[in-house]
């Protein structure tokens, strides 16, 4: 894996979405793909396309544009869709419920198998085909299942805390919902913040930069 | 505002955590911070700190640093968090609950009105202090309310459809959950689309590399 520890960042963020683009055009049948039609469907340029997936070796051909069959397959492999990874999801909140229920962990190389939540009241309740544990059981849990991945649907204060703790007993990869910027203090361990109020603050700034145009003419 | 249009894309990305960790600055009752002590804190370059907040026109004083209530009150209006922008979601199901009962939109500059959706069974069930509405409903509310906010957490087959509906209603900003690249092919239309599946690939793509490493050694 090496090769593709040097694909740039930016690179690695268009990952994703190049690969749910060839699924859906695999749905739809399609076989082959010009790289001026994908960058039509994706609002890329034909030429962002072509060196996005240079990156890779290349899969197209020159008059006959990508298999998107082969080249979704080849993108999969990359972001490592086919891992199954042992998955935690700490807090089962409206968020973390939410989060466990609507996203498909399988199609996306995890495998989510524990949920956790301090609060003893919701012990034992399922969130689809899960139950509940205490966060007391984690080290357990843990020890028996290693999990790789720990979704953090938690409240900002126990962030680090559990964060350490999930570290010690063998987590490498964290998905952090939680209001609080994660560092990467450790060693090989890798963070997907997922700042939603950020998200919706940045669309604040776009609203009002459009409203305030418009009342000013 | 024309003067903030000119702001770089990056830069604007960057805002929301600014303000952010400023917040939680003065929430700490922090009054100042040089900008290498809040290069630290943010795992940002000073220089970058610098460079981003003198877009616009820089708060910062030689030898004195931030003023940090100024400052998170300056990017604040920037962001526009006092605008209270009359919001609306649709679809609640599990995620547009959560979504609706776990972020604040008052704290950045969005006010929840209305909550729709498709199913009957569902209307007139509350989610916190609003009670669903039938989507039928739609057309009248923004009539009567002019939402300029839309939180977009349906299935992706509707998605592009619901849009053209609410821009035709005066919807200016969409926060998009749906699997969807909702286009912006609307002049003077916003769009942020939160793509959590990606988000969670680009994470697995990271555990991929980590594990292969450790594989190896």
């Amino acid at each position: 894996m090496s090769k593709n520890g040097s694909i740039s960042a930016s690179v690695i963020k268009r990952l994703p979405r190049y690969y749910r683009f060839l699924g859906e055009l695999k749905k739809q049948g399609v076989e082959r793909i010009s790289s001026r039609e994908l960058s039509e469907r994706m609002k890329l340029t034909a030429s962002q396309i072509r060196q996005d997936l240079n990156c890779f070796g290349g899969f197209g051909q020159q008059g006959y544009g990508y298999h998107v069959d082969s080249l979704h397959n080849e993108i999969g492999k990359i972001l490592g869709v086919d891992r199954n990874f042992e998955t935690i999801l700490i807090g089962a909140g409206n968020l973390g419920k939410a989060i466990a229920l609507h996203i498909n962990f399988e199609t996306r190389g995890c495998h989510l198998t524990g949920i956790f939540d301090v609060n003893p009241k919701l012990t034992g309740q399922r969130v689809g085909d899960i139950a509940i544990m205490h966060t007391d059981e984690i080290e357990k849990f843990c020890h028996e299942h290693s999990p790789v991945v720990a979704v953090l649907c938690i409240p900002k204060a126990n962030t680090q805390e559990i964060a350490d703790k999930l570290v010690s007993l063998g987590v490498k990869a964290f998905w952090n919902f939680s209001h609080y910027d994660l560092s990467i203090d450790y060693e090989g361990i890798i963070v997907e913040n997922v700042h939603l109020g950020d998200s919706l603050l940045t669309l604040t700034y776009g609203a009002n930069i459009v409203i305030s145009e418009n009342e000013d003419n």
